[in-house]
C-alpha cells in the first residue's frame, strides 16, 4: 500500500468534512468553540467509529498530526471565508462528494487490511464516509441525513460495490491507484447526479395489510 | 461453551431486533435505505457497543456471516410482510422479548468469558439487550425507550440477576443450556407480564424539599 | 504514578457527574430506572468514550469496583437528598467544576501514558470531562451543553493547556501531585468565574458575504 497516497486522500476528506461541520454550526449560530467541535466531530467521527469497531486504538487521528492540523486549518479557513464557500454553490456538492468518496475508500481499504469480507468492507466504507455526518446531525439535534430524501450513504455503498467489481475484473489492467481514483470519481459523479436529478429510493407504505 | 447453541441464539435475537428497527423505519416513512440502516443498527447496535467497551475488535458481526445474512433476510422479510407482522399483535411483544432475553444472555456470557464481576456482566447483558433499541431511537430522533413508561431494560437486569442466582444455586442440577433457556424464558415472561399489567417503576418528584 | 491519588480523584469526579445525571433525570420525571441509567451514563460516559478511542478494553469501570460502587451510592444519595442538593445553589457549580477538572486531568494523564502528543492529550481530557454530559444530553433529548452559551468544555481545554504549561515550566519545583491539584483548581475557578460573569465566546454571523 502506498502510504503517501493515503495520507493525501485522508487530508482531502478531512478538510471537506470539517468545512461541512463548520458550515452547519455557523448556520445554527454556535459560538467559536461549538464551531470547532462540530467541525472536528464531522471530520473525525466516521474514522473514529470505524477504528473503534475494528478494535484499532488509539484511533487514527490520535497518532497522526496531519489530521488534526488539517481540521484546525479547515476550521479557521472556513470560519473566515464561509461567505465565499456558500457562493461556490454546486461545487460544495462536489467537494462533499469527494470527502464521501475518499473516506469510503479509506474505510474499505482498512477492512481489506484486516482480512474482512467484501460486504463488511463496503459497510465499513459507508460507516467511515457517512458516520461523521450522522454524528454531526445527532450532536446538533437534527434528524440524521441518513434518513433524508437525497441519496447519500447509498451512493457510498454503490461506490463500494463498484470498487470490488473493479478489483475483481480489472486488477491486471489498472494499478491500485487508478482503481481508487475510479472509485472516488464514481462516488462524486453519482452523488452529483443524484442531487441534480433529485433521485430518491422508494418507500414502503405503513399500515398496509400485507 | 457450546458454540452452535450461541450461534442459534444470536440469529434469533438478531432477527427479532432487525424486524423491530424495520417496523419503526416504515412507520416513519423512511426510504428503503433508511429502513435497511435502522434494521441493521437495531440488530447489531447493542452487540457492537458491548464489543467496543470490551475492547474486542473487529466487533462480532464483522467476522460472522450469520449475523449479516440474518439481518438482510429479516429486513427483506419484514419489509414484505409488515402487514402480517403487525397483525401478530401480542406475539410481537413475545418476539421482541425473546430478542431481549437472548441478547442479555449473550452479553452476560461474554462478560463471564472476560472474567468480569457478576454486576458488570449483568450491565453488559443489559447494554447488549437494550443498546440496539437506544441507538435506533437516537438515530430516528425519538426519546430513548429507556426512559419510557414500560419496563424494558429493567426486565433485562432482573433476568441477569436471576441467571446468576441460578448459576449459584442450581449449577449441579441444571446444565448450562437449561440455565440459559430458563433465563431467556424468565425475561420473556417478565416482559409480557410487565406490558400486560402496565407495570412501571416509581418516580421521584422534582423540586421536593428533601 | 500514584495509583491511590488517581483512585480518589476518579471517585470524586464520578460522584459529581452521577449526581448531575440524577438531577436531570428527576427534573424530567423519569422513573427510578431512568434515573439510575442517566446517573450511570453521565458518570462513566466520558471515560468509556476515552477508553474506546484509546483501544483500551475492557473499559475502566468494568474492572474497577470503586467506580460502580460510587455511582450506586451517588444515585441513592442524590435521589434521597435532591432537595438539599438544589439548595446548595452555587456549590453545585463548584462540585460539577470539580468533576470536570478531575476527569480532564485523568483523561490527559491516560493520553500521556499512551505517549500521545500534548494536543491530543488535551482533547482526550476534554472528551473525558465533557463526554459524559454530552451523552446525558443526547440520551435525554436535549441540545448538547457543548453548544450552549456558557463556557464548559472550553474551560477544560484551557485547563489542559495550563497543565502542560505547568509541566514544562515548573516540573522541577512542583511535584506531580501539586501540578494536578493546580490544574483542577484552575478549571474549577475558571468555570465558576465564567458562570458568574456570564462569559461567552464570540459567534460568526451566518450568511455574511465573506
Amino acid at each position: 500500500m502506498d502510504h503517501l497516497f493515503f495520507v493525501v486522500l485522508n487530508i482531502i476528506g478531512t478538510f471537506m468534512f470539517a468545512v461541512s461541520g463548520v458550515s452547519v454550526a455557523i448556520s445554527k449560530d454556535y459560538d467559536l468553540f461549538g464551531i470547532a467541535v462540530l467541525g472536528f466531530a464531522t471530520a473525525i467521527g466516521g474514522g473514529t467509529l470505524r477504528d473503534m469497531m475494528l478494535g484499532v486504538g488509539p484511533v487514527s487521528w490520535m497518532s497522526d498530526y496531519a489530521t488534526i492540523i488539517t481540521v484546525l486549518v479547515a476550521i479557521i479557513v472556513s470560519s473566515l471565508f464561509l461567505g465565499y464557500i456558500h457562493k461556490l454553490g454546486w461545487w460544495n456538492i462536489v467537494f462533499d462528494g469527494a470527502g464521501l468518496g475518499v473516506f469510503t475508500l479509506v474505510g474499505m481499504q482498512k477492512g481489506i487490511d484486516h482480512g474482512l469480507s467484501p460486504l463488511v468492507c463496503v459497510l465499513l466504507g459507508t460507516i467511515t464516509g457517512a458516520g461523521g455526518g450522522v454524528i454531526r446531525d445527532v450532536l446538533s439535534g437534527e434528524r440524521p441525513m441518513l434518513f433524508q430524501k437525497e441519496l447519500y450513504a447509498s451512493v457510498s455503498i454503490a461506490g463500494g460495490a463498484f470498487y470490488f467489481l473493479l478489483r475483481a475484473l480489472a486488477s491486471d489492467r489498472l494499478t491500485w491507484h487508478w482503481q481508487a481514483v475510479a472509485c472516488i470519481v464514481f462516488i462524486v459523479a453519482l452523488r452529483v447526479i443524484a442531487v441534480r436529478f433529485n433521485w430518491s429510493l422508494p418507500r414502503i407504505r405503513a399500515h398496509r395489510s400485507g
